[in-house]
C-alpha cells in the first residue's frame, strides 16, 4: 500500500521532511508556482534541487511512478512538482515541454481568475476552454503533464475533461454537496472528471471542510464513503492542501499575486485573513494514519483503503507522466 | 491641421521615416508589442531609442500631445508607443505604471484570443472583462494609458467602455456594416465607445476594407461619411494599420505568437497567408493626401476634414496621456 499526498505547499524544512518519513508518506505532489513567471519557476526548481542535495537522506525528486518505489526502497519521500496556475508557461506553449523536462507533472489551467487557458472559480462567468487552452491541453497530453482543474470554474473543468485525450485531475477539493464552498466541486464536475478515468484528491484545508477547523474525521470519512459510492472509490485519493508552517503573507500571495492593487481575501475574510487552523486529527504528515483508520471505521475494505491512501494516485501517476505508450 | 496616424507597424527604416516627413505626418502611434513579454518589450523600446538617436532629424519619441507640436516645429514626426496585447504587463498590474513611464500610451486588452483581461474577437464566446481586467482598467485610467479594444470581442469592448472612467479607443478598425470582417466593429460597439467620448481610427488594412485591395477611395470616404453621420465626425480619425515593408513571417508572428504549435491564418487563408496588397491610393505615408482629398470630395467641410486627419486624435491624446487633471 502506497501513501501519497497529491497536494502540499509547506514552508519546507528538514523538520517537515522528517515528518514525511515518520508518517510513512511515499510521495507528495508539491506546488512550486502560484503566480510565478517561467524564470521565477526555474528559481523554485533550483531551490528544490538544493533541498534534494541537502536532504538526500529524506527526499528525492520524483518524475515517474517508479520513482516512488525507489523512494520506498531507500526510505525517502518522492517529491513531484506541480503548478497551481499556468503562469510558468507565460504565453508560450513551447514551455510546456521545457517545464516537463525540468520535472513538472501537474499544471492547473487556471487559479481562481481567468487565465489564458481557462476560467477560474472566482470569475462571474465561465466561457470554457480558450483557443490557446485547447492547444495547451493537446501539448500537455503529448508530453505527459497532468491537467489539474482544482481552482477552475465548472464549465472549464467539464470541457477540459472532454477535450483531454487523457484522464485529468482535481488534485485538491471536496464535493460541493458536502460543504458548499466555492472551491468544492459540484456533481456534474466530479462526474465529468471521474467518468473519463480522472482522479480527485480530498482536501483537508479547513475552508473546504464541513465545520471547517472543527470538522471531525468521521464526517470527513463519511464524505469519502458517499463520494466512493457515487463515483467509485478507485477515482479518489488524498490531496491534503497542507500548508504547514507558512506565514499568513503566503496565503495573501496565493490570493492576490500581482493581479490587483487591492486586497482579495479569497476564502478568508477581512476579520480572518490568514491560514485557518487545521483540524486536530490532521495537522501534519504524521497524521495520515488517522484518515486511514477513519476509512476502515467507516466500512471500506483493505483494498479500498489502500487505493484511497495512495494506490489510486500511484496508478494515475504511472499512466500520466510520460508520452502515451 | 494635424496629420496623425493612430496605428502603424512597419519594418522601420530611414526610408519610411523620410516618407513620414514627405507625407507631412505629425504623429504616428506605432505598435511595439504583439505577444512580447515585459523583457522583450523593453528590448523593443531600446531598439526605438536607437532609432530616435540615429534619426533624430526625422523622428522623436512622443509622450504628450504637446510633443506633436514640438515635432512640427522641428520638422519631425512624433512616435507614440502602444501594445496590441497586454502581454507586456505579463500577470503584474504594477507593470502598467512602469511601462507608462517608459512611454507606452496605448494597450489593447486582448489580441484575437482570450487574455488575462478581456476576450479577443476570435474566441467562440466572450464573458466580458475579467477580475484582473477590471483592476487593470482602473490602473490604466490612473496613469493615463489608453484602453484600446481593436482586436477585442464585442461584449468585452462594451464593458471596457462602461467600466473605464476615461474615454477608450478602437485605434484601427472599420464599421462591420460596411464590410463584415470579424475584426470590424458592430454598431453597438462603436456606439458604446463613441457615446462615452471615445475614438475610433479607420483602418486601411485590406482585410478590413470592402473589396479588400480593390477598395476605392470613394468607397472608403463614403464609409467615413456614414460613420460621421451616425456617431459624429469628432469621434473618428485614421488608424491605417499600415504594415509597410514587412516580410510575411511578421503576419504569422502576429497571428500565431507562441500560443499554438499549428498555423492559424487569422484574416488570411492557407492559399493567401501573407500580407495583402494595399489599395493603390494608400500604399505609404506619402498617401494621406489622397484620403484628405477624398474626404473633401465626399462633402466634409474643412473643420471636419482637419478633425478626421488628425485634430480629433490630437485632442484625444491631450486628454488621455497623463493622470486625470
Amino acid at each position: 500500500m502506497y501513501r501519497i499526498d497529491c497536494l502540499q505547499f509547506a514552508n519546507w524544512s528538514e523538520s517537515i521532511f522528517s515528518e514525511m518519513r515518520a508518517g510513512q508518506v511515499d510521495a507528495v505532489h508539491v506546488t512550486i508556482a502560484y503566480h510565478e513567471s517561467f524564470r521565477e519557476t526555474v528559481d523554485q526548481i533550483t531551490a528544490w534541487n538544493q533541498l534534494f542535495e541537502r536532504h538526500s537522506d529524506l527526499i528525492m525528486h520524483g518524475t515517474t511512478a517508479a520513482d516512488i518505489d525507489v523512494a520506498r526502497e531507500t526510505n525517502r519521500t518522492a517529491i513531484f512538482f506541480g503548478f497551481q496556475n499556468p503562469s510558468p508557461i507565460e504565453a508560450d506553449i513551447h514551455l510546456v515541454q521545457i517545464l516537463h523536462t525540468l520535472g513538472a507533472r501537474f499544471m492547473q489551467l487556471s487559479y481562481n481568475n481567468q487565465s489564458l487557458l481557462a476560467t477560474g472559480c472566482y470569475e462571474a462567468e465561465d466561457p470554457g476552454i480558450t483557443r490557446m487552452g485547447k492547444e495547451v491541453i493537446r501539448e500537455m497530453n503529448r508530453v505527459g503533464m497532468v491537467i489539474d482543474m482544482s481552482h477552475s470554474a465548472d464549465r472549464s473543468t467539464i470541457e477540459a475533461a472532454d477535450l483531454s485525450e487523457r484522464p485529468i485531475a482535481i488534485t485538491h477539493a471536496n464535493p460541493h454537496a458536502w460543504h458548499p464552498a466555492l472551491r468544492n466541486k459540484r456533481h456534474e464536475v466530479i462526474q465529468a472528471v471521474t467518468s473519463r478515468g480522472g482522479m480527485m484528491g480530498f482536501s483537508l484545508y479547513p475552508h473546504h471542510l464541513r465545520d471547517k477547523s472543527e470538522c471531525t474525521v468521521e464526517s470527513f470519512c463519511q464524505m469519502v464513503a458517499d463520494a466512493a459510492a457515487t463515483y467509485g472509490a478507485e477515482h479518489f485519493g488524498i490531496g491534503s492542501d497542507l500548508c504547514q508552517d507558512q506565514p499568513d503573507s503566503i496565503v495573501e500571495w496565493m490570493r492576490v499575486g500581482r493581479w490587483t492593487k487591492t486586497v482579495d481575501f479569497g476564502e478568508g475574510s477581512a476579520s480572518a485573513p490568514g491560514f485557518p487552523a487545521q483540524p486536530d486529527w490532521f495537522a501534519s504528515n504524521l497524521d495520515f494514519g488517522n484518515i486511514e483508520q477513519g476509512l476502515h471505521d467507516i466500512g471500506f475494505d483493505d483494498h479500498e483503503v489502500a487505493g484511497l491512501m495512495g494506490d489510486n494516485w500511484y496508478r494515475f501517476f504511472a499512466d500520466s507522466f510520460g508520452p502515451i505508450a
